[in-house]
């Protein structure tokens, strides 16, 4: 089968939705329309095998995660994903990966009105490459620079599972608990519909791929603040409690990555519309601390004295 | 090094054009302004060691190939290139690499007043993905679809160097001959400026990566048109006819792939207009042949009978 055939057969027989497509997959190029009133939102993932994911994980995994990383972070701009374009690139063609990838991919693309607009299939080591597209009305995204100096700091979500899968994944249970934590890290949920709402209320967004600390230290650079967190605010799972000690699992919801939630930050008065908004949602809101003056991210218990944790530092733990 | 630092040093150093960039890379996504009378043309591509390159390519060539061969996407639309974001794997970091892969991706970046907004680089076999985004007048794109019975078929340039110099690979020369050939395959050059000002009088076009019959058939099976070519009015380099006979580098220039010509297609009463455009600009184009009835490519010789070449099939070399 040539790449043409490959691509006709796996990401070419889904229905998509028409989000001003002039021109479609096909020629050398797509071409798209833009309404005036919007702001293009562009953004790259590429996800390589045994770097960000397993070789050995399923391939309807993959395909989940790939996308759904790249969707949080349209969700952190507060944008309406619209178009995708991917660079597969494939150590063999193996049909069942193909099929199971493929649909997995679509499944998601579909739940968020997502287009396939291009990409292409190469030969060479697993890994994909995604390019997205969304939409902002006029100057309405939301950026890691707009913290300011009272405004309540907010996560969606519980932190620290998929840090938590990572490190139970060489144990041999496999509870109702482990599986949790696991589908967290396979298949995170971007917080589109979240990140849309928000867009009118808050001053600043990041989606939390690199651990709570290291995320919220971008916004306080990019903004040129600190921030206090309320480490006994911060919210944790049941499956993570029961598994981890309250101070292992603190320490992962702070350092550990790849839970892809929100983490953003909404001056005091808002307090009320938030809360009120996220009733109309399905997705919990936690405020876990205040933007502070200064540059320091500074963690409080609820007694009062500062909080202290091995992992707690800045490293890079996602590459 | 962190991913940030590299990235900071290698892609973010050199002055990019606002290109209407309303934020530009740091956050979780850029955000562009899109004139409201003109339409998006979004392609990708993958370079992949060992695949499109080897691996023992000077970074320079990976760097300015991986660049040219998506502009020459944004040519055979017809579309003046704006935005490009990258994937970029690595095995490893190695400086003087990165130096001379982002040294000479921002030289031709520069010439085409493109600007980077996105990517990122991850560990992993060596790779570079390539998202390149353009402009055309509202509904003023060229596609492979428009051809026209009676058209008049043109290349630009000389067609069959960059397979010659697949060709020559292992040959041990290294002549004058041997090198511009050599440079037409590491180097090839984006017919921006040809797509943008023929996109006014042709009816299709599409850019020369698999070889003319391979391509021209896209354009007859997107078009529901047959062509014939005249095979010796196919422009040949006199490198090409230093190194190789006549048959072999006719068989080159109609299955090899790689050239990045453009080739399209235009009405006959369009054909003065078109020659004085080209006399603005400094890349030839020839006149090969002619849209017909029916499905197949034929390839006549100037004494009327039907060229026949082993070689010319339909095959896809480039993948």
């Amino acid at each position: 089968m040539t790449e043409s055939e490959l691509i006709e057969q796996y990401f070419l027989s889904t229905q998509l939705p028409d989000n001003g497509i002039a021109l479609g997959i096909g020629d050398d190029a797509a071409v798209i329309n833009i309404p005036a009133d919007k702001q293009l939102v562009v953004s790259t993932d590429t996800l390589v095998s045994n770097i960000h994911f397993h070789s050995t994980d399923k391939a309807e995994d993959i395909g989940y995660k790939t996308l759904a990383v790249n969707l949080s972070d349209m969700a952190a701009m507060g944008a309406e994903p619209k178009w995708v374009s991917m660079s597969l690139t494939l150590a063999e063609i193996n049909h069942d990966w193909l099929k199971a990838f493929s649909d997995s991919f679509f499944e998601l693309a579909n739940e968020h009105s997502l287009a396939l607009i291009g990409g292409d299939l190469c030969r060479g080591s697993l890994s994909v490459s995604i390019h997205i597209q969304g939409l902002v009305s006029k100057n309405k995204y939301v950026t890691r620079s707009g913290a300011r100096v009272g405004d309540n700091i907010y996560v969606t979500g519980t932190l620290g599972d998929a840090g938590a899968a990572l490190k139970l994944k060489s144990a041999s249970g496999n509870s109702p608990d482990h599986q949790y934590l696991q589908s967290r890290l396979l298949r995170p949920t971007a917080r589109i519909e979240a990140g849309l709402k928000l867009a009118g209320f808050v001053n600043s967004m990041i989606d939390l791929s690199d651990g709570l600390i290291q995320d919220l230290t971008h916004i306080s650079r990019s903004s040129a603040v600190g921030a206090e967190i309320f480490v006994d605010q911060i919210p944790l799972s049941e499956q993570i409690k029961n598994l981890f000690s309250y101070e292992e699992a603190l320490s992962l919801a702070l350092s550990a990555g790849d839970d892809y939630e929100l983490c953003f930050t909404a001056p005091a008065e808002t307090e009320h519309s938030i809360s009120k908004l996220f009733e109309t949602l399905n997705c919990p809101i936690s405020k876990i601390g205040i933007i502070r003056d200064g540059k320091e991210i500074k963690l409080t218990k609820n007694d009062g004295q500062e909080f202290k944790s091995e992992s707690s530092g800045y490293q890079h733990f996602s590459s």
